[in-house]
């Protein structure tokens, strides 16, 4: 059997090509008794006295390296700094491993890298080992690593949201997916639209510096709102109840969406969470999101619930369920 | 300017693209006072309490993917356990970025993964993190980063080599770049030649615990073992002088490089170390190595001076000096 662009997509081939190929061949996936690889978190742990070292990796193949917001340097930096940051860890350092084409404009690789620095910045992590090929690639790849710390025992999971517990999303959805679609060729709408990739960790610490239990949080890239979810329902055993005038989403994002006959839920973000907190915590969970910049459009959109295993959707035409996407509608988006 | 083959090789002209557009950009290069990515070392150090976590990366994309003596996957591992390894780090755990072309045989993928498992089996160092995307690659492409930790000051450093030491290479030089070579098309030699590919933690680890006091060290992949011995040389301010008659290589790499016009001392090694230890304690070393199958062809063969600032090579007919190769003269071996 060959590798399809749906095995890229971050949906169930995906999931299936990782279960059965990578982890069925793996024996050994986790150190001391952290989270490992079977886990299929956003970044692995490795317990170390009273604390843990979180441990995370993002390759990235975008296409158009540029886009409206960001570039693939930029996305490296946010994707990476991200994963660590909804594991409820602080980042402290990134690598980079950059492959290069031949011919590929060193003017191009210079700005890149200026972004990257950019957002390092951003987030307060550096850049502290790296790795650099040429080889026969279309277009750069660059993989990010990161390492950061949480206490032991901390680490936010994406398994454990709790009955009752209320759902809160950071901000506007498909941001990104959209506007890289946008940015490629053959597409003539009229958009100011831009990626939202951004660096999340220190939206992320305020809200937990404020005391808010986040029992599971994840950032929804690949798969967009429906797979972070659906993920969150899956591995929690329990089910959300979503409603869809709360999704907060920007009228060009839909209308666009609606053109194109894709669902906005199934598209990925690089600047937003979703988190699953306790019900008390919620509407202060909620102020201090909504204090930050990157967290001004946040909204509680549902709840957790025991009655189902699934997400489910109220829309003002009655309820829909809400799938784990087959593949990414957009591929090459991260 | 446009990225040539040359700028991924190892050699002088890589080392300017990484000084001028890849360090130059970026501000902030090491965390809490560690070894940062401005000490071009073989990872990075993150000081935290007593402990340094120690973070490298590596990014892989040999032709062909399948070669005596190893794959791709073991590769990805074992350059990433033996960058750890040469900093006097214990790895604790790997990532690893999967890039995948459409088209690329899962049952491929499947005998990397078989043969990745097996290498962290041998290292003691599992894959605890992940990533997989499918895109515009010619061929499979692997980012591997790995953690390991190391007592606070502890960390052996490209740089730390002091005059009067020994220098100690693990075994018989030029094998893997060699047996890549041969494996592609148009060469007709008859030959049983295999990579070298190996972990090499546990070897160092029986240096280390057997208390020899190691000053610096390298594992000698792209560029050979030359550029590892002029990286040590520039960055102690020191020289080094070896004895070609010492230097540990089979009749089979010697008669190949000899009749290609190849120096073996530029051409990769995927399972070797070299070290400067200090002088009292270099038989105790050499003893240790040889008693691991990994170093029974463990060698002394050159000691540090401070008359120079170079690697000079003694030989039979007179001395020469052995400069950083300009580019590998084997592209895509790691």
């Amino acid at each position: 059997m060959k590798i399809t662009r749906m095995h890229g997509a971050g949906g169930k081939v995906m999931q299936d090509l990782i279960k059965n190929t990578i982890l069925g061949n793996l024996e050994n996936t986790s150190v001391n008794g952290g989270i490992g690889l079977k886990d299929l978190d956003d970044g692995a742990t490795i317990p170390i006295g009273d604390k843990e070292i979180v441990f995370t990796v993002d390759g990235h193949t975008v296409n158009p390296i540029f886009f409206p917001g960001g570039d693939i340097g930029r996305l490296s930096v946010c994707g990476t700094i991200n994963d660590l940051s909804v594991m409820g860890a602080e980042p402290l350092a990134l690598s980079l491993s950059i492959v290069l084409p031949e011919g590929f404009d060193i003017d191009e690789l210079d700005k890149i890298m200026k972004s990257i620095n950019e957002a390092c910045k951003e987030a307060g992590a550096p850049i502290i080992t790296g790795d650099t090929k040429v080889s026969n690639v279309d277009d750069i790849v660059i993989s990010s690593a990161g390492v950061g710390i949480v206490d032991r025992g901390k680490a936010i999971r994406d398994s454990g949201m709790k009955e009752g517990d209320v759902i809160i999303v950071s901000g506007n959805i498909g941001e990104h997916g959209m506007a890289i679609l946008l940015s490629r060729e053959g597409f003539e709408f009229e958009t100011n639209l831009k990626s939202d990739v951004a660096p999340l960790n220190n939206l992320i610490k305020n809200v937990l510096d404020a005391g808010v239990d986040i029992h599971a949080m994840k950032d929804p890239t690949r798969g967009g709102l429906a797979d972070s979810l659906n993920e969150m329902a899956e591995k929690s055993g329990l089910g959300i109840n979503i409603y869809e005038e709360k999704i907060p989403i920007s009228d060009e994002v839909q209308s666009i969406a609606d053109a194109l006959g894709i669902d906005p839920m199934t598209v990925a973000n690089e600047g937003k969470v979703v988190m699953a907190v306790k019900k008390e915590d919620a509407e202060k969970a909620l102020k201090v999101l909504r204090r930050h910049p990157l967290g001004k459009n946040a909204q509680i959109i549902g709840e957790v619930v025991s009655e189902h295993n699934r997400v489910i959707m109220e829309t003002i035409v009655g309820k829909r369920i809400v799938d784990t996407p087959i593949g990414d509608p957009i591929p090459r988006v991260c």
